[in-house]
This record gives C-alpha cells, structure tokens and sequence, in this order.
C-alpha cells in the first residue's frame, strides 16, 4: 500500500512545524522541502524527527553533488528518506546509495529536468538505484498529453520502486496508484494551502488507504492499459 | 579582471567562518558551498556578509526548482551571488533571473549534470542568463581530453560571462584565464585544504591578479587556439 508524503514547503521552521502538526496524523512521511533545507539547514529535520518521531522523515535535498556529505547530513540529523537528482555524476549516485545503506536511510533520485527520463531511470537500476522520483504535472494536461505517461513507461521497463509528486489532488489520486510501484505519493499544495490542511489530509490518507486496486485491476479501462503487470 | 572566489565547503560554521577569516584577505568572492547551505541554512550566508563586509558572497544553492522562493532567499540573506541549476525548467530560471534583478544578486547557472552543454548554453542564453558556470575537471585528464573544451566552445558560442572550477591549481590556473569571458575562478580545496590556506589563497590571487593576458595573446600557442577573440 503507497505511503503518504506531506511536503512542508516553507521558509521558516515554526509554520513548518505547525503546519507538521496539523497533518501529521493523515500522513506516513513529513518531508522537509528543499526551501526549508536551504533556510534553515538540518535543524527542520531534527525538529521534525523530534516532534514526529513516529513519522517518517524525508529530507528533500535534492544533491547534485557531495553524495557522501549530504546523504550524510541527512542521516545525522534523523532522514529516513533523502532525493539526491538523478542528473548527479556517477559518482555522486553510488556514494549516496552506499552512504544511505550504511546509515539505513532510502536514496530517492528525482528524475527533474532530466531530459531523457527512461535511459537515465535504466543508467540508475544498473547503478543499484532503488527509488525514482517522478513529477507527473497532473495540471499540464493542456496539449492532451498524458500525464502518467512518463510514469507508466518507467514503471513497464524498470524494477525501481516510484515515488509521484506534481498536481495531485484527491480526484486524480486513483490514476496515480493504478500505476504499479508507485510506492509514496507526495502532496504539497493541495493540503497545506486548503482552507483545513487536517480535514484535507485526511481525505488524501483515506482514499489513499482505503482504494481497492485489485478492483480496479478487472475494470475495462485498466486492465487494457495495466494487464501487462 | 577575473575574480577570485573561494569555496567554503565545509558543514560546520564556525570552521567556515574560521577558514573565511584565514583566507578572506586574498579572495574577492567567499563562497557557502552547497553542504554548508543545507546544514546550517541561510545563517551562514547572514553570518559570512557580517563578518567580511567587504567581500561578495556567493551562496551556492544550486536551485533546481522554485527559483524565485530561493533567490529570494539567498538575497534576504545578504549573498551577492547565487548559483541554479542549468538544467531547471524555464520557470525557475526565468523567475531566478527576474528574481536576481529585482534584488541586485547575480544569478550564475550551473551546467554540472548538463548533457549537451553548449545547447543548453544557448538556449540559457535565449532566456536571459548572464552567468554559466562550467566545472573544467583540470584533473581529470586520463582520457587525453582537454578539460578546457567545453569552457572553450561555450565562450566562443555565447556572449555569456562565465565561472570555472574543477581541479583548478596555481599552476594551470593561467590555462583557465585564456579563455575569454572567465569572470570568476572558483577554488575550494587547493587553498581550504592546503598547509597553509592563507598563504595558498594568497599565492592564486597574486597570480590572478597579475597573469598579464596581453601578452599571453601574443604568444603563438595561445594565439593559435584564441585568435579569434
């Protein structure tokens, strides 16, 4: 079952914390966004950790260099899940995985402003990549093109566990988990700017929880575009 | 003239601010290296603008999305410059460059991870971008590869300012300078790291500051390769 991620992206630590506060109990995952890192540094991670120690703690670092040192800082400061970009040399992808093994923290490599997305995400299953991140961009279907195509492509031709982010609300969550191995579905916006973050949450976390897929599996619809998995 | 900039890679503070006192005198730029952003935050750009007032700093965030948010950011903080990925969507680097301007901070693009550096240079170039910054890899050479190609062919196809580092030492410095449009020299662990970084710092800016690139022109090496500028 795909795993709730919470994205905090603010500047300034105590709305992080109060907005962490709020939503916490609908979510598996509270990510310090890559703003709130650079604002404020670890400190967002261990106060989170702190507060939440029963949630998971995603450090959106988004490293491009420094595999070590970052994945590193992460850990130290309590990370159970760190984004290095998927556009980071080959040397900075191995020491981050063997960085995040000998510290039990996951590496997620996020596939942004990578052009070609399935050869890099198949350059990164032969580098031992485990976890690939995907914006879907659910709000730029102007030109008709699928979303979930880049998604669905990556999903059919690697073994890597997914991790989605990108304009998912919760009409639009249930194309996002037809989708196999998508393992933690990232909301931002859509809760921490609704009027009531909590209630909006909590829907998210039901839905997400509570989607029969092995139903939806024998629909028409998905079976022809899923029967493969 | 090029400057000098020197890059503070550390993770603790108080060694950067150390480091920063050591080797101030001798640089015109002290940079806060990515690690030292997402360890401490912003304070260390606060921090190193307070203590070395009359030193342009350069905060190092490598911005790979939100672009406005974290140059707002780094101009709060006192930087004077602030590095984005060359790779991020047109959105953010469009909304760092206006972002840049409207605070006076210098907006430097990084093609670290960029496949075809000279395509995206131009098409950077298209967006407004004033500074690229290209790591030359001088001490990656096993391959024959001259490490200033890229920096060459960029400076002979573009019109933008551009930033190096990469293996720099006080040695092939010179290599680096005649290429037109160098306007920063990045080093970090060739003074950080060396016996005595004061007196390192010291030897690269005297020799930064006083390479004569005239008559450099007119020798017949370099006036072979660089004639056309």
């Amino acid at each position: 079952m795909a795993k709730l991620q919470i994205a905090l992206d603010f500047i300034d630590l105590n709305q992080a914390l109060e907005m962490a506060g709020k939503v916490a109990p609908y979510c598996d995952i509270l990510e310090a966004g890559t703003p709130l890192v650079k604002s404020v540094g670890m400190e967002c991670v261990r106060q989170l950790k702190k507060s939440f120690p029963l949630k998971l703690i995603f450090a959106d670092l988004k490293t491009m260099d420094a595999g070590e040192i970052e994945v590193n800082l992460a850990a130290s400061a309590g990370a159970n899940y760190v984004s290095v970009m998927a556009a980071a040399s080959v040397k900075t992808v191995t020491s981050a995985i063997n960085t995040g093994k000998a510290h039990n923290v996951e590496v997620v490599f996020d596939l942004m402003g990578t052009i070609d997305k399935l050869k890099r995400a198949q350059e990164l299953q032969e580098l031992g990549v485990q976890y690939l991140h995907i914006h879907t961009g659910l709000d730029e279907q102007t030109e008709g093109q699928d979303p979930l195509e880049t998604l669905t492509v990556i999903a059919q031709n690697t073994s890597i566990q997914l991790t989605v982010a990108g304009g998912i609300n919760s009409n639009n969550l249930i194309k996002v988990l037809t989708v196999p191995k998508v393992d933690i579905v990232m909301i931002g916006s859509a809760i921490t700017s609704a009027g009531n973050p909590a209630e909006s949450a909590k829907i998210f976390y039901r839905r997400l929880k509570t989607i029969k897929l092995d139903k939806l599996w024998n629909t028409k619809e998905f079976s022809k575009k899923y029967r493969k998995y």
